[in-house]
């Protein structure tokens, strides 16, 4: 057997923690699950079709200007090199770095300058007086992250190899110069990113001026340094010493991708202040700044969380990429704490809110996954538009979600001294040194998780499962007889000898559920979402009767019984079916007396569908949160 | 008796026209009137308070830039001269040019290029090659026309002055280079403004390839010549020729200035289509794209209307200026029909959202005028702030507001050939050629309204007496005897031979209502607001009892009887009191199941506030829709 390697995120032994991640080379999703299929998709469509597009929209070539192998205009953002990072590391957790990685690993050592500036947009002649002087903006530091976390998948992935080390050498020697740069410095970057690479870097070569510079960073945020820009210092994550916030504001990716690279310096500095704050950030984003899906942010105008509780489905910004990081903010605190709401979060945020980003055939994409959109909805920009796009100008989410989907399969699992737990649940195998378990299952479609034990060490030792919150019926047989199904934090933890083939049966129950918001929540006051088991569904135009009722116009009976699901074959494997009745067309004014007469209506059963499968059809209006028919419209019995 | 003038907005006697403005001169509104107060303030403080600050932030010494009187660096955005030529337009409509008139025309003819070119932004040396190479960012047109409507109140309000001569001169060399580039041109400015004050300008002077410009540049319009920009061609209302649009959209004050001039345009060429065309516009913001207050924009983002029905109270945009453009707009189609819905949009939009906008001292704006915020408001930029500010680095709605208040006057009442019309009702008095009526009311506060004629011919006239949509119990006496109060198309119609002394009572009820949106509106869904006579209100943090109860937690009993209206004096001239029912404070998660449990609840009685009143006393939440007990969550009987 080759020497194991690790994913993303790869904690010292020093550092505080919890949980353990599995080696990235001993677990592996079958392609036939839905976390499996869509890594798979990942490999054979998301990635070829970012590669693709690095050269379509000019990345490369903003290289090859500056290698002198090209005459084009620069093109895209001034941080367009990350889409060529970001791509450069998916290539590398998926296994496919070949050709792609092999001339980009080439390109990059040879655009780089000799002090180790890589940032193509400011190697231009007109821009070199600019570089490093314009911090709030640049995203210099956010490129040298990405180009590092790149190399981090490379030295971890592919450790022997000649391309991997080439990447290596050219993001150390960006990152020496940050070192040399800022390593006395007060300043810091407009987008946070390079912090949680430089902690990342740091577990990869053991050279500790790398994570002193990423806790530096830190230290240096909130003392206003930016500037207050168009937006306010919380866009930077400049307006308080991290240390002193009580709430998570500004801009959402840089906020959580600031809390990542928090937890890394945390875990590895064993700051146990830092951990227990970055906790209680989650805590306030997930208790009023987190949608259904498991999106964040509700603001277009500055990609901001808003107030607590401004949760708009139809304006939600919910960038892919602050999915993305929430996904990986919530790792990163499951292998510190081994708290199950961190879990329990990856697993919504990734069905829902991730999973709805990416097109059924894996080449387009949504920037922002609202959670409604009306009848001729005004799709002006790229931020809002109607159906998934090819690509982005702004191509921050593609890429970064293959990324996230070539390393999926090491999110799934974790293990600890006293065994294995499996956090997400899709087929596949999930091993460690002297364990090992197969999973099969068609979760979330399915309610049944079997897991075998394939290798075990002769100890007795502990198999934990994780019981989602969701969850409110949970049975287990273990080798076929019926076993107590008592949760413990979360997890149901078997403890005992296994054996090879030990066969553990774990049922989910997964009734379709209503699901309400808190009362502040004044965007979906009066209405109910559909979801069962993880997965949040919605109303979409085409499943709606024919007719001339306009889709704002269904609502949803409470007093109607539950909706049931339908399994199926085809894009949908499981539908729910429900009652709704559709008001009556009518002319009301937009404002009217309060008591002034309800209308009749017509009830009709009507088809919902996984939010994250939908717009893969015909574009047209969607809805998560469903009216519900108001008290004064019911008509009398 | 001198000679009459007219204010804003003064067709040609070959118009288009069912309803004609009355003289600004032979108009006046009483300082103790609502109105008249607002006016009065306008010429206290607001305009004084817009003049000082065109000195400090720059705004003047851009102009002497120009003429070499200053060495300072240009600020503010690019349309900053716009500031300084709405300014001007307010203080001649106020009567109060004196100084700053006389030294701001001789500055802006003194910085005016020889060939009549004049915004000083792109006076500078180095940007002058950009000149008229950038129209859909450059606001040039824009520019020009605000200093055209400053040169139409100038020529209008002080026909013999030099003063005024010498801006009307500067205007006309500005129009008249705009018809040498322009004349045969397929292009148009991304900022809708100038064809309004073309067509104006054409009124004053009578010279025709004004209006023939200004129906070209609609004409130009809805060719993508501008480009998509970063919003799309909506944005610069560059998406449809308007005769082919069927909704606004886009950035609300382009759209809306952009069918005022329209309207302009449409009444005098006699183009019946096209002002059918701006009536349906109207009626499509109207229909599903309004606030409760009148406001109008529902996206930060792009300062645009959004969806149909997409209308969130907390991030409403609802720009000050959008509720200008919609009163303007509404005026014009208002004397080009004599529909009364143009009336009543007047009403609500001044009694509210434009009322809202400026602090009780007159000294203080919002820019945005949203309908909800909420506890510990996220109030990072200057679009969405906590309270009113002193001044804006994007100024353009103070003195936008100064220049309508200044104006005010000329648009309550008007005349047509059967006699007098009173649309909006303000103290004051109001004539014209051989009418004239005096009247004396505390509306909106008190319901009475006492009109009695001053002036009239000997022949029988009809007094029309606009009935609000609002009313539904209106009453009349005539000199004390009650008088059948029958509407015809929103009017009360008294035709009689009048006498000097002749008095009219009009009453219209005002009890307070509980108003409900439609339910299309999903932001407000299961929520009410509440009105008297044209008048929203809110609950305001300051009026709700101490105690722990969070102010987003309070709830309208709709079971509770309605609210009932005190008089008082101080800032709130009548107040409401309701019930509200507080949530008891609890720790629900952010989703839960639809029916786990209601909460237990107390009631007690709080006061409302108009909600142009509201943000005067200590900064904290406000809401105008406040949500309704939720029929699962009331207490078992």
């Amino acid at each position: 057997m080759s020497s194991v390697f690790h994913g993303p995120v790869a904690p010292t032994p020093q550092a505080i923690g919890t949980l353990w991640p599995l080696p990235a080379n001993t677990v592996r999703l079958a392609p036939d699950g839905l976390l499996g299929g869509w890594q798979a998709r990942n490999t054979e469509a998301t990635l070829p079709h970012c590669v693709a597009r690095l050269d379509t929209y000019g990345n490369l070539d903003n290289l090859r200007r500056v290698t002198g192998d090209s005459d084009a205009d620069y093109r895209g953002y001034w941080f367009a090199d990350t889409d060529v990072h970001k791509s450069l590391e998916a290539a590398f957790w998926s296994g496919t770095a070949g050709e792609f990685a092999a001339e980009t690993a080439a390109l990059l050592e040879k655009a780089q300058d000799p002090d180790g500036y890589l940032v193509t947009y400011y190697q231009d002649p007109d821009k070199r007086d600019r570089q490093w002087n314009e911090l709030h903006f640049s995203h210099e530091m956010y490129t040298a992250g990405h180009l590092i976390q790149a190399a981090v998948a490379a030295a971890r992935s592919a450790p022997g190899d000649a391309v991997a080390q080439q990447v290596v050498s050219v993001a150390r020697r960006f990152a020496d110069l940050l070192i040399l740069r800022y390593g006395d410095s007060r300043e810091t970057d407009g987008h946070p990113e390079v912090e949680t690479a430089l902690a990342e870097l740091y577990r990869v070569t053991g050279h500790r001026p790398y994570l002193d510079l990423a806790a530096r960073f830190l230290d240096n945020r909130g003392h206003g340094t930016l500037g207050p820009g168009r937006f306010g210092a919380a866009y930077y994550q400049d307006h308080q010493p991290l240390r002193e916030v009580d709430e998570v504001s500004g801009h959402v990716v840089r906020q959580l991708y600031l809390l990542a690279g928090a937890v890394d310096v945390a875990v590895e500095t064993r700051d146990e202040a830092l951990l227990a704050k970055t906790e209680q950030l989650w805590d306030s984003a997930l208790d009023s700044r987190t949608y259904l899906t498991g999106g964040q942010g509700s603001r277009h105008r500055d990609e901001a969380y808003g107030d607590a509780y401004e949760l708009p489905p139809d304006r939600a910004y919910a960038e892919t990429c602050a999915a993305i990081a929430s996904f990986q903010l919530a790792w990163r605190l499951l292998l510190a704490t081994g708290k199950v709401k961190y879990a329990d979060e990856m697993e919504r945020v990734l069905h829902n809110a991730i999973a709805a980003s990416t097109a059924a055939d894996g080449k387009a994409f949504f920037y922002s996954t609202p959670l409604q959109r009306r009848t001729g909805h005004d799709s002006g920009d790229e931020n809002a538009p109607g159906h998934r796009l090819d690509w982005y100008e702004c191509a921050c989410c593609p890429p970064n979600l293959a990324r996230l989907m070539a390393s999926l399969h090491t999110y799934a699992a974790t293990g600890d001294d006293s065994g294995l737990q499996l956090h997400l649940y899709g087929a596949g195998t999930f091993a460690s040194s002297g364990f090992g378990v197969d999973v099969r299952t068609r979760y979330p479609w399915d309610e049944q998780v079997t897991v075998t034990v394939t290798d075990t060490p002769a100890e007795p030792w502990t198999l934990s499962l994780r019981v989602p919150a969701w969850c409110s019926d949970v049975r287990l047989t273990v080798n076929g007889t019926p076993a107590p199904a008592r949760t413990q934090d979360g997890y149901l933890r078997l403890h005992r000898i296994w054996h090879p083939g030990d066969e553990v049966v774990l049922t989910l129950a997964m009734p379709a559920r209503l699901v309400a918001a808190h009362p502040r929540v004044d965007a979906v006051r009066g209405a109910a979402a559909l979801m069962r088991g993880p997965i949040v569904y919605c109303l979409e135009h085409a499943d709606m009767p024919a007719g001339g009722t306009l889709f704002e116009d269904y609502e949803l009976d409470p007093a109607s019984p539950a909706a049931v699901a339908f399994h199926s074959t085809g894009l949908f494997p499981v539908t729910l079916r429900v009652r709704v009745r559709a008001r009556a067309p009518e002319n009301r004014p937009l404002y009217r007396d309060l008591r002034s007469g309800g209308s009749t209506a017509a009830t009709t059963t009507v088809t919902a569908v996984p939010y994250f499968l939908s717009a893969n059809r015909e574009p047209g209006p969607m809805r998560v949160w469903i009216p519900l028919t108001a008290q004064e419209d019911q008509p009398s019995p």
